[in-house]
């Protein structure tokens, strides 16, 4: 007769998916552990959303105080302590991380530091780290490992001529130059950041606009204000022969037939990620994969009974709050609390100033499929808060069926829209209408009112434009 | 034979209610015209939510860079032009009333000066001011004359040593010292931004509370982060004998049998408002009247037929946001643009620091109405985006049913409080219930998490806490 399992559950990877999926086990009473080789928080609170946040509030602050006369301050000099502005957010990390480690010890999951590896189903192996050579036995796996930075073949990250996300993140020092590739949301970020404490940044994206994924009109704004910032940005652009010298980096921005020859102290890679898979799986074990991610179906089920995924593994959008959902799902799928609910929609976010938050589709994506839709926007120019704020940059643009007015996509670019695209995000979960958000009564003044405005102008009601 | 009417509708008063009435049946291809005595916008825009807003963002701005250092700057000395602060508001509100008039233009609104007096239902007459003599006929009239600030009996608004909120948005000195007469949104918003600046604020509620409409522990909370930032608040205290001197004012704070002598430089009387209705109504018109305010039937009818009334002259809460959504009710009504709604629920907002916002009931009402309820709470010393903005005081307090899992009340102390509340507000109002709040995606990382955590923690499924 064979022992029961050691464990109800163990999640690999302590990351959004890993940690939240172990917590949720612990809520529901289950024997679970959960495995990271590196920190309890996993990529996005040590190395990514959390620490790039506490940067970006320095950022701002930085840039806000350049201007305190518009707000009846004379300010005697402002000296900035770069290696301070890092100092705080790698202490904003830790302070989540123990966080974390707390939240493990509340929930009685039990936190394994290494790196695991699947030996056969119901076999976790530690094969590195802390807790080497431990073996666990468990009713079921949740695959959790995420994904890390990709890097172009041939380069290598040393942290000072040539970074992702996560060596600039530990940088105590603010490059003089630096050519950010990808204009995706991670570069952005940091463009923004470098630029706002005087680094000459560079962009060089490949595909037609700055933030690809959002709304045409979205990512213009954008991108004219960040070329007002300074920032300078090569759309459709290609970087080829990209060569480490000595004191920096060159590279030739090839668009079409025209060759730009660039050069800076630093390049930033951040043109996307890859599945963190190495060494995951014994020889014994094989997961069916769709590219190089592992293929789930709508329960979060791999191909091997008992092994579940989720999270960046599973494949895009690599969104911390998708991956949190999903291994949540996931569990209380695992151990009968309800049937899990796949990933239906979800808000994307890019925290740079402006801010760009969107849900749903974009007006390209709306057109390509033939749906008959109306339009919908509101400047905050218009909107009394943010002018008082002085944060009036920025639109509402909301896209609504014509035949039953739901809406099909909300995309805001401006200041706090990363928090304001929520409500649209709950107005879409429960199939809203223009004329339900128009009919909810904004506070004023707020920011908010701009997204009721929004939903009226779709149908020409709009009363501030 | 009668002349048909010049008009489809006098708007008297161009506030929140009185313009947005205007400019929505301009909307609807009505002639009309909008009466003002003072300025496009009324009290709300012109000498109250509007320009204090740009003075709230001045006096946060100044606290943060008070601790720049924790940011990683040092500042070498920061001066405070006071009557630029000022100034910076007032052009806001001038920036923003100018907005009302191009609005009234575009929507052929005629903007008519001056002070309306209704002489027969059906004819309005200016009474005074630039367009004195003016006789408008018209088929419709909405009143929209709204409120102003209560003065206490026997004394008088100098602007100096005695100030409403009007003479304290227009005052370019600071008081060295100020006694705030009521602690509602109004009396707390002015002695945080006359806190930060310096001067010692004294507040005397009479009620057991600051911000008595709120739920009693964000009261509690308010008060406790107001002492620490060093205001001096007597709560359940009567303020008697009140005395203006030549170099300002005393007063007996009462407190059961304690009697506290105060004395400042000034006094802010935020104690409430009263009804504009002064020189309103003939002798030949009479209107039925609910204590001072006039009474309207669910369709914003007064008891004469063609006469309407919409926003704080309707009576509480007194709040620009649910003056405009009347007068627009009022307006769509009485066009036929659809069966008017009365108003259900609407958010209240407080912009000092902590900033606080609700809507629905708190949980005082809750047991006071017998029901049975479940509470949900999150703190943002738990949000990774809080604590990454220094901004982590505070929480999200949510109150559903026990039965349905309905929302039943919602309260948020903390920054960007006013603009979260939108969420919840929406979800109120297409009747959300926690589980829906909880399986809505929210960005990862953003206060608007705490929202969703706070729904799920009703039921014990938060994961960060």
């Amino acid at each position: 007769m064979a022992d029961e399992p050691t464990y109800d559950l163990v999640v690999i990877g302590g990351g959004p998916a890993g940690y939240a999926g172990a917590i949720r086990a612990g809520q529901l009473g289950k024997k679970v552990a959960c495995v990271e080789m590196e920190r309890a928080g996993g990529t996005c609170l040590n190395w990514g959303c959390i620490p790039s946040k506490a940067l970006l509030k320095s950022a701002e602050l930085y840039r806000t105080m350049l201007h305190a006369e518009d707000f009846g301050f004379k300010v005697g000099g402002i000296e900035v302590d770069f290696a301070k502005v890092v100092e705080r957010s790698r202490g904003v990390a830790n302070q989540m991380a123990k966080g974390i480690e707390f939240l493990f010890r509340k929930n009685k999951v039990e936190y394994i530091r290494g790196k695991a590896q699947i030996n056969v189903p119901g076999l976790v192996e530690i094969t590195d780290g802390e807790d080497k050579g431990k073996i666990l036995s468990t009713k079921n796996v949740l695959v959790a490992t995420g994904c890390r930075a990709r890097m172009l073949p041939g380069l290598k990250a040393d942290g000072k001529r040539v970074m992702t996300a996560r060596e600039i993140l530990d940088r105590r020092d603010l490059p003089k130059s630096c050519i950010v590739l990808g204009a995706g949301a991670i570069g952005m970020e940091f463009a923004y950041f470098m630029n706002s404490f005087g680094c000459e940044v560079t962009i060089v994206e490949m595909l037609p606009n700055v933030l690809p994924v959002e709304d045409d009109e979205v990512s213009k704004f954008v991108e004219r204000d960040f070329k007002k910032q300074g920032v300078t940005i090569h759309t459709d652009t290609k970087a080829e022969n990209i060569a480490v010298t000595d004191d920096g980096v060159t590279l030739d921005a090839v668009k079409g037939d025209k060759i730009t020859p660039l050069k800076a102290e630093s390049l930033l890679v951040a043109i996307g990620v890859q599945a963190n898979m190495d060494g995951l799986l014994s020889k014994k074990v094989k997961l069916e994969m769709d590219r190089k991610y592992i293929k789930v179906d709508r329960h979060y089920n791999t191909s091997v009974k008992g092994i579940y995924a989720a999270g960046d593994i599973i494949g895009p959008p690599w969104l911390a709050h998708v991956a949190t959902y999903e291994a949540v799902q996931a569990v209380n799928g695992m151990f009968g609390h309800g049937e899990p609910r796949p990933m239906e929609r979800f808000p994307g976010c890019t925290y740079c100033q402006p801010q760009v938050a969107s849900i749903g589709m974009t007006e390209r994506d709306v057109k390509e499929k033939g749906i008959k839709y109306k339009i919908g926007k509101f400047p905050f120019t218009a909107s009394g808060k943010a002018v008082a704020a002085a944060e009036s940059d920025g639109f509402v643009k909301l896209i609504v069926a014509e035949e039953d007015g739901e809406i099909l996509g909300a995309h805001i670019t401006g200041h706090e829209a990363t928090e304001l695209i929520a409500e649209y995000a709950l107005g879409m979960e429960l199939e809203a209408t223009w004329e339900e958000i128009h009919g909810t009564i904004h506070a004023h003044p707020t920011l908010s009112e701009a997204l009721m405005e929004a939903a009226a102008a779709t149908h020409g009601e709009a009363i501030h434009i």
